[in-house]
């Protein structure tokens, strides 16, 4: 069988690894597609550089070159950020190629034009590594819930921030220590921005959300909170509630109230939130990531694994590669993205959600009577109570109901304007805390 | 673009489900699949009783001359049961249709014969829920994992024994009343045997261990300890230790001391087990399924989801419908089982695994001397142990490291003669609790 001719785009950590798996699992792969898979080219910045078990000649600068070669079937793009990636990707699927990439960050922040491009010449666009690493995620989201409706999905999405809220929700560090671990173990970088401060995630969870409701989602439309913030007063405090602090990338229908069928719009955010240690995404530890998706009639689905890392990430290239490859082998191609409905992203402050509320206040009589009837009048619901503490140690401890999140926070907002409010100490919100 | 005729054999729960969702969905399907899917005709044993939705015109006694049909391209079977359905498959994959099935029974028993017709007569044949209802994970673990390597899988694929344990864990429950509960709210049956013995989940054992570790594995070759004997003092055991009982399939590779390729060959085994809280398989409750995975490339990944019911299951065929049809649109099919190596299947003897074990002893000196004689003597190795109680309500708690099942069962024996054992309270494997 004629051998498929794979042009490799980028050979770092992920490339090295899926240039070793080719070369070891080729006896395998070869089985598995029905054709033998070939290494074409592979473009990188430095040929001088000599790259373990890659034939120098395979080296080249001309990345524009390799993917609109005759020779060349398949194009592995792991280079990364936003150009040139993406005229690479579009020449590419322009000059009929198969595409497979782990580029969140371009299919986050266009991916309307690479999804449409992949429409328009009917290429085969396959991205599993963009969001979740070796989870298999997006294959089974795209094509065995295909028959389905996908109401909400929730995800821990950054191994990084993970880490560092396990450690904290485990030796009760601060967000400071924590981090400074994380990165002499190497689960953090030394600039820890994109992670830290959720871009990653937030990145991640429009993707997803294009998937899930077949609608475009850029992460400029995502609500984006990150880590930094994060006290180990709030992580004791989720600790007393049987709960345990997570970052969330969520993404959920907003139904309409008069029921009708696209919805009213999508919500999608990222933010750290509480969640019942009862709850599967609470058992996430590390630097793991999961997947919780809830969908009409599977119900409730969760893929857990490793988010990063050269070799899940390679693994989920490969898986990826597998498929086109067996593709071109039958002629035919994988599922393509069909735009249903233009469903807008709702604001943040239309967002229902439920927020866990510590203050400090003055042991004075009438104070949870105040604290209560502002909450009323923002029609916030209160959950529950607890009071502990007596003179200058009292603490209020509240947790809402649902409520839009515009109201919830005004109620922070005049709390901390309160005279018997000392301080506000921690504010977090709680999710996927719902009776069935 | 001309229909795709679909035969459906057997119109119960699941059957009814998958003509409603098929009725319902239909724009969606057509979309994705790129071609409208038709319901040729529906095999029952009763064409007399009206089926909702469904033209009595399609109903037939006949499945044999149903799927034999020219105009049928798809067949999906739910009938269950060895005969007729694997007659009923082998002639439509004969005859060039493609096929769906829910058949864990068949699948466990003669997957060697129907995954052998597949093979020499070229046919599609997909089976997602077979094994886990509504969790995509065949798919992955066929596609995704192509280019990987599978160690192990432990999986909770029964819901009917999760509930039940999951009750006596969160209430204390004695294995009966808990029984009783479940049958009550209709999650487990009036005969329960096929569940609460393990049966239903060795079938599934079996299956996963075929498609792991391409060698075949009947349903016969799984070692099967149903949940019939636990008690609420093993799962309060459990408990004190940090710890849940579940009943867990468990199928891993055992590798060649000397290092060879293929490895001595696999373990496949079902039985309830004590794992970490920590696990992401411990938060599986209620009647939740979940299958954790350890591949060599891809680390550890888990699926979770609702393991059976009529909703679920019907979203597994529906899955594995459009998948089939969107092959047969392209001229395509899926992945083909390989089978690489025969590898045997080790019996339990040798298996190895780590046992957790309660005694009440006689409150004597030297009692544990004796106790860690014996264990010793059969080349266990203890982990840990916990002295409880004085006089006549004396305990002795033994954790041991791993050992051959075989040493672990003799040690067991040994203790149950020993003079100043009084009772070996609780015995249980341990598993999933090792340092990563």
């Amino acid at each position: 069988m004629k051998p498929l001719r794979v042009a490799l785009l980028g050979c770092g950590t992920v490339g090295s690894e899926v240039v070793r798996l080719l070369r070891e699992q080729a006896a395998d792969l070869t089985a598995r597609v029905g054709a033998p898979l070939e290494l074409a080219g592979v473009a990188v910045r430095r040929p001088e550089r000599a790259r373990e078990h890659v034939d120098p000649g395979l080296l080249t600068t001309d990345a524009m070159s390799l993917v609109t070669r005759d020779d060349v079937d398949i194009v592995v793009e792991v280079i990364g950020g936003i150009e040139p990636a993406r005229s690479l990707l579009l020449a590419a699927m322009k000059a009929g190629k198969s595409v497979v990439t782990a580029n969140k960050a371009l299919l986050a922040e266009d991916g309307e034009t690479v999804f449409g491009a992949a429409r328009e010449y009917g290429a085969d666009l396959y991205y599993e590594a963009a969001v979740a690493g070796a989870i298999p995620l997006l294959r089974p989201l795209r094509e065995s819930l295909v028959g389905d409706h996908v109401k909400r999905v929730i995800g821990i999405v950054n191994g990084t921030t993970n880490y560092i809220l396990d450690q904290m929700d485990t030796f009760g560090a601060s967000f400071t220590d924590a981090l400074e671990e994380a990165q002499s173990l190497g689960y953090a970088e030394a600039d820890p921005t994109a992670d830290v401060e959720g871009f990653d995630a937030a990145a991640k969870a429009a993707i997803l959300a294009q998937l899930a409701f077949h609608t475009p989602v850029s992460a400029a439309d995502v609500h984006r909170e990150g880590i930094t913030e994060v006290t180990a007063a709030d992580v004791a405090g989720a600790k007393a509630m049987n709960s345990v602090v997570k970052l969330l990338a969520i993404c959920e229908r907003v139904p309409d109230p008069d029921g009708s069928n696209g919805g009213r719009g999508v919500s999608v955010r990222v933010y750290p939130a509480m969640i019942p240690r009862s709850h599967p995404l609470a058992s996430v530890r590390e630097a793991y990531n999961a997947v919780f998706v809830e969908a009409q009639s599977a119900g409730s689905l969760m893929f857990y694994g490793a988010g990063a890392g050269g070799a899940p990430t390679a693994s989920a290239v490969l898986g990826d590669l597998v498929a086109v490859a067996r593709n071109r082998v039958g002629g035919t191609r994988g599922p393509v993205e069909v735009t249903y409905a233009e469903l807008p992203v709702l604001p943040m402050g239309e967002t229902v959600t439920r927020y866990y509320v510590q203050l400090d206040v003055a042991d004075r009589s009438g104070v949870l009577a105040q604290v209560a009837e502002l909450f009323a009048r923002h029609d916030v619901s209160i959950q529950a109570v607890r009071q502990e503490g007596y003179g200058n140690d009292a603490k209020l401890v509240v947790v809402t109901h649902r409520a839009p999140d515009a109201a919830l926070a005004a109620t922070v907002e005049g709390l901390q304007r309160m005279d018997i409010v000392r301080e506000v100490a921690s504010v977090m919100r709680v999710e996927a805390d719902e009776a069935p």
